[in-house]
Order: C-alpha cells, then structure tokens, then sequence
C-alpha cells in the first residue's frame, strides 16, 4: 500500500477505528476503535486465547495499570525507560530528538545527550513546524506518572508493559502449575507509553493492547512438551550475522541460529498465530536482533516483522531474557522467587571443608572455643590450605587461629534438589499494529471497488442476510434467518436498503466473507443464494443449511463441505 | 456468608484472585486476578458481550482510558467527583470523612465540608488507629491526574467510568446506526478512582472493570423493539415511595413505578444477565434511588443489588439520565450532537412572526432601515405586542423603534423534521463486585467439604480428565480425551496425582461443573464415567459422546439429553 491514509480514511468512514476526542480538537497518540474495529479486536484477542491458554495451558492473568513505583524500580524503567527530546523555544512543540538527526547518523537513538545535541547544531536543525530555535535535548521518562491516595500520596506509574504483573506474581504462577517448569503466564490489556511525539497511526501509540507470555523455565532445559510436534516446519528467518533464510526449527537450533528449542517453539506459535489471523505470509519475517540492540542480559530475540505501508513493522517480539526479570524482583523486592526442582534420586555432593580440632582449640581459646571453632567451620578451604595460621573476625575482635586447630577433611552430604531463579521467554505482541496489518494485508481495490478480504476468523460481521424486497414475506423469512444465526453466536448484518449490489459492496468493504439472499424463489423452494466475498461464486442452499455453510465459508471450505470436517 | 474472608482466603489459594503488589508490601485499592478468577471474568464479559453486541444490537466501541482535562469539565467530573478526607497529625493516615462520621448522622456524605468538620469534631472523633487528632475535612478529587506529553504538557484524567468515551463519540454510533434511533453503545473496559480509603476486597477498588451501555432515544419514544416480548416478566422491585413488590415490566410502566418501556425493558435485560451467570434470585432486588440520592438531571434510576456478606450491594445502576451527557458535551464542544427524525410527511408550522414595513421604516430610518428591519424581524411576538414602540440594539446603539414600522403576523412554513439532543439510558454493570457476588452464592461447605455451585456458563474450568492410574494406557486415553475436549473450545484441567476423591475435592473447590474417568472397564467398553458436581450423580457414557455430554452438563441438563435441544 502507498498510502495508509486511504485505508484509514475508510477505517474512519466505516466504523474500525479513528482519532480519538474529535470533538475536543483531538488529542495525539489515543485512538477509538469502532463497533467494526473493536469487533475484529476481541477476535485477535479470543484466538490469541484459545492458542495460548486453551492449547499450551498457560494461565491468564489479570493485574492493574497503575503500578506502585518500587516495581519500576527493581525492572529497570524509571532509571532507563527515556527518550529524548528537544522543544522549539518559539513555537513550544516537542520533537524526539533522535528523529530529527534521521539521515545525519547511523543511529542517532544510540547517541548520549550531549552527541546528539552537538549533532543537531552542528547541522542546523530547526523546528520543522516554524523554523525556530531548539533546546538542547532532554531526557524524558515514557511513563505516565500519577499519584495514588490522598494526604501524603504515593507515586504510581501506568504500566508500559503488561510483563511486570506477571513476574512480581510468579511465585502464584508457580504454585498454580504445581511446582513444576515450564510454567508460564499472560496478560492480555493496555499498556501506556507518553510518546514525546506519537505518529503513523496505529504504530506509536500513547495506549495500546498488548498480548504478553512469560514463560518461565529451568536454565539447562529450554524446550517445550510439543515442540517435537513441529520442529520440522520452516521459519523464515532473517539473522544478524548472515542472509534472510527459510529454515525448519530442528536446523535453527541445531545451527545455533535461534537459541534454544523453547524460543524456537515460541517463534513457531507466533508465526502460526499470524498466519491464522490473516497476515500474509509473502510479507513476514522473523529479525533477529543485532547485538547491540538486544538488552544486555537477552540471550536472543527475534522480530516478527510484517510489511506494510509504515515499512517493515515489528508486530511481535520473541525473547530469551534470561534470569534478569526475576532476579530483578527478587532482589529489590527480597521475596523468594526461586522454583525449586527435587531430583529423581538424592545426590550425594562430595566437598571440602574446614573441621575445627576442639582439643587443640580448648586449650589455646578456652571459654571462646564454641563460637570460634563455629567461625572457623564456615571458612572456605582455600582460605587456610599451606598457611599456618588465619585471622578470623569474633564480635569485632580480630583472632589469630594457628593451623593446629583445624585440618582439612573431605565430607559426603545429600542434597534432595536444585533452587534456582528460572529463565524467561516473552513473546510480546502488539495488538493494535496487528489489527492494522490485517487491514492493510486484506486491502483490494480493483475499478474503484474495494474488498477486505479479512480472514473469517478476525472478520467482524460473519454474514450479511438480505431479503431481495423488504416486503412479500422476504423480509420476516430473512428475519427469522438473521435470529437463528444470531442465536448460533453468529455476526450477522441485516441490511434492505438499496440493490442488492449496493448491499454486496457494503459488506465486501467490511470484510464480510458471505451474504445470504432471500428472493421470490425462497417461499417456493425453501432455499437461499450464499455469495462468497472473494470469488464472488454464488450457490443455493437450504435454509436449513444455512449456519453450516456459513460456518464452512467462515473457515475459508465450501459451504456445502460436510457439517463434520 | 458471615464472614467473606474465608471465601477471599479460598480466591487467593486456588488462584481467582488476591491483593495485588504482595511482594512489595501491597498498594491498598489493588486486585490481582490470577488464572479461574481470569476465566470467569472472561466468561462474564463474553456473555454480557452476546446479550447487548450481538443479539440486541449494541456498537462495541474501545476508546482510551486517559482523556483530556476538557472531557471531565464538561461531565462535571472534574467539579463535582470528590469525597471529603480527614488526615491523622499523628500518624498520617487518611479515611474518608464521612464514614468516620457514620452512626452520628442520617446521611453524612450529603453534608457541607464545614458541617462535617463540626459534626467530628463535636463528637470527639479521633484516629481510629492512633487517636492522633485529626484535620479539618478537605475536598479530594477521585480521579487520577496526569501528564500528556513532554515539555509543555497536557493534563490527563484515567477515566472514572467508561461512558465519556461513547458520548463524544455519538456522531459516530449516531452515522453507523444509520441515522436511526434508538441506537446504542457499550463498552467494556478497566475504570479508575483514587478512592480515599479503598476497603472490602473487590466492592471498593481503585481499578476496577465495567460493562456500560449507552442507549439513545428520542425523547418522547422511550422504548425498545424487543419489549413486547418480555412485558409480562416479572421483577422484583423496591420503589422509592412504597413497599417491595413483584411487578410485570407492563404494570411497572403504566403505573408509574417505572418511568418508561426502555428503561424496564434494560432493567429486565439486567436481570436476565445476572440470572443467566449465576445470581441467586432470591438475594438481589431493583432498589429505586431516593429522590435527593438521583443525580439532579435522571428521571429514574435503578440499582440491581445483590445480598453479599457484605450486606446489600449495588452490582448495576440502570439509569434514564435525560439529555445531560450529550447536552453537555454539545455545549463545551460545540460539536453537533443532535439527531434529525425526518417526518413520513412534512408538516406544516403556523406561527406568529413580526413582520417589518419597510415603507415606514424606509422614511424614518434611511440608510439604516435594511439591517434594522432584519433585527425587529427576529424579536419575539411577546416583545412588541400591545406596545407603542420598542428599543432595539444596532450595533451597540440603542434606536427606538416605534409601533408603525412593524405589524404582527401569521406564517406558515414546512419543515420536513425534528431535530433535538437524545435522551439516554445507561446499565452500568461493576464486573468486580458481580464476580465477587457470584462466587459468594456459589459457596456452599458440608463438613468443611466446600463445594462452588457456580454456573456452567462462567465456570473456568468447565471439565475434570482423570486416568483412574496413571498407566497401563488410561493416561493415553485420558490424554487423547483432553486433547479433544480443548479441541472443541472446552476449558479442562488434566489430573492424574492422588485419589480419585481428592481430584473431585480439587474440581469441586473451582466450580467445575462435571468430572470425566477413565477406568479399566474403559479400555472394554470404551465408556468413561461422568460425575456431576452438584448431585455427584454419576453416569456411564460412550468417549465419543462424551463431549456432547459435557456441553449438555454445562447448560444445565442430564448428560444424556439428546444434542440438539
């Protein structure tokens, strides 16, 4: 697509979605979706659902926005989670900073405050609104601030993330899934970032929908129970070290391209998902990052990318963040967030230690002979092996214990299992740009007519039902048709306005897969015409057949396929 | 329920729901909903979602949860949304003044700042944690503030309700809607208040998730196509002016208890919903609001409450709130939020217009006569009438024009409709505190056995998969039964550790409302045993009938019903 104001313009005419607050002049970076718009959103989010929590199990969870400043802490995004920003001292407009030295450096976002600043003046940069001076360039946390309370309140952030929820919840998660790993956890919801300067529609949004996994594993086993399943199907893959190649799992992992077989899987899903939801695979690839843009405690991570209008637009990001999120929490926060894994058998672990002599001991320390030699048996071996004597610290004291005291032993004990902080892989999505993408993918203009061919699963009305003449009985056979698909939970649009080619084109233009028409031929032989959106083939069916074909159409068969395929 | 603690205590050990931020200490206003507690809110929503968008017709629409300040002057939030708040010079904390005041007055929260501030300290209130001595009340805004943007930026509101979002969008409902009414939207979405002192698990939060509908009408048609059907419904209602009483929708109406056919019909809607996931009949009632408890601009408006260990709780106000919302917003915007009804004929208006003689005019006033007779043609007939002259205003002159220059006269013209600012009913639906109720009523212990009746609809778990062992092939069975179960969309919970008894215990302590065992005699004649949750009946059934039965169970019916009721 050239240009996306044509598919918005049409987004906005028909009822998908549109700036928000119109009628206070607008406010930049919020947008509505409508009665169109949220419909396909609740079906991205339902599917998302039934694959990841219905199918792999993963338990969804529900946590506020507003967050307590302490989680922003321990994660990181009150110290880092900044851009950076200049305002015209004349016209008093906000600019990301790194936007405006675009095509002056290779990668302005990486550059400190100072080298950005020095590059805008060196160059020149002025307003782009109304050519005036800029400030030097300021940093600007992303988070929405609030406080919580009244009287003496509390600072609190909306979340810019639905991870975090996840994480400080994870000794629950790890409960509910008994103890064992993996385990994992999402969150379906909004997220809000205080972009400095929001564009490009859907893309940069200050709220956006989210759909996040953490799923949490023990280092040593990063796999998942069905990844067997589908280790042979092909990714197609772009990595920062080589050409953009199709490779199946098995060879990613194998080749040491993706890290290990549970990101693999993950990726797999993502790619399903996508697929399944309408966006075209000619026009998708998996990124990986480069080093210098992955996080410094990521072991890899891939981009879903999908081509659109705005460019190359990560949808999804797939991510091996290691043990940082938990470790995080756990530190900051001082709760156990530990799994534990008891092995099969008890492992006698053979070590080294320090073993006080009480003779030798009581005679030189006496009363003090308890606590010292309890001092000395927690020293590490190295610390007195071939030395002759070791000073230890008793209550502030220092002592010199003489190596007659103690001797080195070799010791057998039983450890029953293995405590350790567990890894994490996040695939994040980006609902909104999903959305987008999907209309963009579906997008067919031919002589002036333009199709959605949205896939039946995200399509937002399922099947228009129109009677030819809204009179003669037509209109309460078409009623009672409307009823029964309704009442199977069925989308359906009634429409008698206009010619029925008016009717077709209205419903082509949403993205509505079939139409049923009801005409003079119905009363006599009880069936109906089903109009397929994208091929425009028309047959008759029964009008007790109808839910079936509709539903076949739906899944993209025939609508006269066999109810049970 | 004597003491909803022990259900709170169940919620949080089997994973619905619990005080959000433990790890930090909590953050008082907050809830977690964890993995069934997620379940049932989506099961909620999804029925609420079928009852309103898909079967009567209601726009879905998703807007953003921070607005701009100029949204919240117009609905008067940001005047009159705030509670008065006490703080301890002691010990710093703060309670909302008017509860410490309960017990010394009818209705503490309807008194003036001052006059509480009396009231508390006329009776020697103190801190109820520390006796500290306590501040004079001050007024405190509910809603959450923030900033938009960097540099100069905006102020923000998170919205304390969802329905601003539907009424600056009514254009837009008002266009897709054809241009008819009635026409309406929903919305279901998260909601914040800075509550002063947020208490009682989920009844008072500071997040929480609504369900509201906005539906327009034209003021002089208040009602709704599909009332009809359900005039003779009963309800069970608590008017203002005089005691309970069951009432058909019909007779509520035309007696006046209730002000108009929609607002019954949507009152009925309400309780079919709340009958539907699972409210006990007999503990929820419609509570009229006393006339000083309605907003000043509502014609009527009703609480559908439900009997809870916390006494009588208010789950959905069913409100005709007039022409407020959207006349407001028309005057702050300035925005057209009008309908037009076109007439099925033009009519024909007479009325009494001042008719300028130019003639007259001509001599006395010159040059001046063409903007001044443009000015005596728009007075008012009452203005001039039975008058010797009258005093105009010309461009900030005052010219006195006498009777000679005008006469009174009868026009007819045509006007081809109406046009006027809707009225507007709105249900608005608390999911918290429904699914909180629904869990309360569910519950049911018989020697510290504890059993959750809840309803198939909204169960999160609607089926058990047990292998009687887990070997000798029946984990396979039961696998293959899982795996075809969550093929057909169905929620199950695989177990294989401890007793039979014990994993029924489990199911039963969720609300799982059937349980299926694969036995030994499976392996013979391929059927498995189906226990119910309420009766512990059990069954025999075939496994390829199994999920029939399952959806037979969930809806309420014997197993065995046969598929197509």
């Amino acid at each position: 697509m050239d240009d996306p104001q044509e598919l918005l313009s049409l987004c906005k005419r028909r009822g998908f979605l549109w700036p928000a607050y119109d009628i206070y002049g607008g406010a930049a970076g919020f947008f509505d979706y409508g009665p169109l718009g949220a419909a396909m959103k609740v079906n991205i989010e339902s599917h998302w659902r039934r694959l990841h929590v219905l199918e792999e199990g993963l338990q969804e969870l529900v946590c506020p926005m507003i967050a307590p400043e302490p989680v922003f802490e321990a994660s990181g995004h009150l110290d880092t989670f900044a851009d950076m920003y200049v305002e015209c001292t004349g016209c008093g407009e906000t600019y990301r900073a790194d936007h405006l030295a675009e095509g002056l450096h290779d990668n302005p976002a990486a550059l400190k405050d100072k080298e950005l600043g020095d590059l805008l003046r060196k160059n020149d940069v002025s307003c782009p609104a109304c050519k005036g001076e800029l400030t030097a360039p300021k940093r600007f946390n992303l988070m929405f601030r609030t406080s919580v309370g009244a009287g003496s309140a509390k600072v609190g952030y909306l979340r810019p993330e639905t991870a975090q929820g996840m994480f400080v919840n994870f000794s629950q998660i790890y409960r509910f899934g008994r103890e064992r790993l993996p385990v994992g956890a999402v969150q379906i919801g909004r997220s809000f970032r205080n972009e400095i300067s929001p564009r490009q529609g859907l893309l940069r949004l200050r709220e956006f929908n989210q759909m996040e996994a953490e799923v949490f594993f023990h280092p040593e086993r990063k796999t998942w129970p069905r990844y067997g399943n589908v280790k042979a199907e092909m990714l197609s893959l772009m990595p920062n070290n080589g050409p953009p190649t199709s490779m199946s799992l098995a060879d990613a992992v194998s080749s040491g391209t993706i890290a290990n077989e549970a990101l693999a899987y993950f990726m797999w899903l993502t790619q399903r998902f996508a697929v399944d939801v309408g966006v075209d695979p000619a026009r998708m690839r998996f990124r990986q990052h480069e080093k210098d843009e992955m996080a410094h405690y990521a072991t890899d991570c891939w981009d879903l990318e999908a081509e659109t209008g705005y460019g190359w637009v990560e949808l999804v990001g797939v991510a091996d963040r290691g043990c940082y999120d938990l470790e995080a929490h756990l530190t900051h926060s001082g709760a156990d967030l530990t799994a534990f894994e008891r092995f099969d058998e008890p492992k006698e672990i053979t070590k080294e230690v320090v073993r006080p002599k009480y003779d030798v001991m009581g005679k030189l320390f006496r009363g003090d002979t308890k606590a010292l030699a309890g001092i000395v048996a927690q020293l590490p071996p190295d610390a007195v092996r071939d030395r002759d004597s070791v000073q230890v610290d008793m209550d502030g004291r220092k002592v010199e214990v003489p190596s007659t005291c103690y001797e080195l032993a070799v010791t057998t004990e039983k450890i029953s299992g293995d405590k350790f902080v567990p890894h994490v892989i996040e695939p994040a999505y980006g609902v909104d740009r999903i959305l987008y993408t999907l209309l963009e993918h579906a997008y067919r203009v031919r002589d002036d007519y333009v199709t959605l061919s949205l896939k039946g699963l995200v399509a937002p009305v399922k099947v228009g039902v129109f009677p030819l003449m809204a009179r003669d009985g037509l209109d309460d056979i078409a009623r009672r048709l409307y009823d029964s698909l309704v009442g199977e939970g069925l989308a359906a649009y009634y429409d008698d306005s206009g010619s029925i080619g008016r009717r077709y084109a209205r419903m082509d233009e949403v993205g509505t897969p079939c139409c049923v028409t009801v005409d003079y031929e119905t009363k006599e032989d009880g069936q109906v015409t089903i109009r397929d959106r994208d091929s425009a083939d028309q047959v008759r069916v029964k009008l007790d057949d109808v839910i079936c074909a509709v539903r076949n159409m739906i899944e993209g068969r025939s609508p006269q396929s066999p109810a049970n395929m």
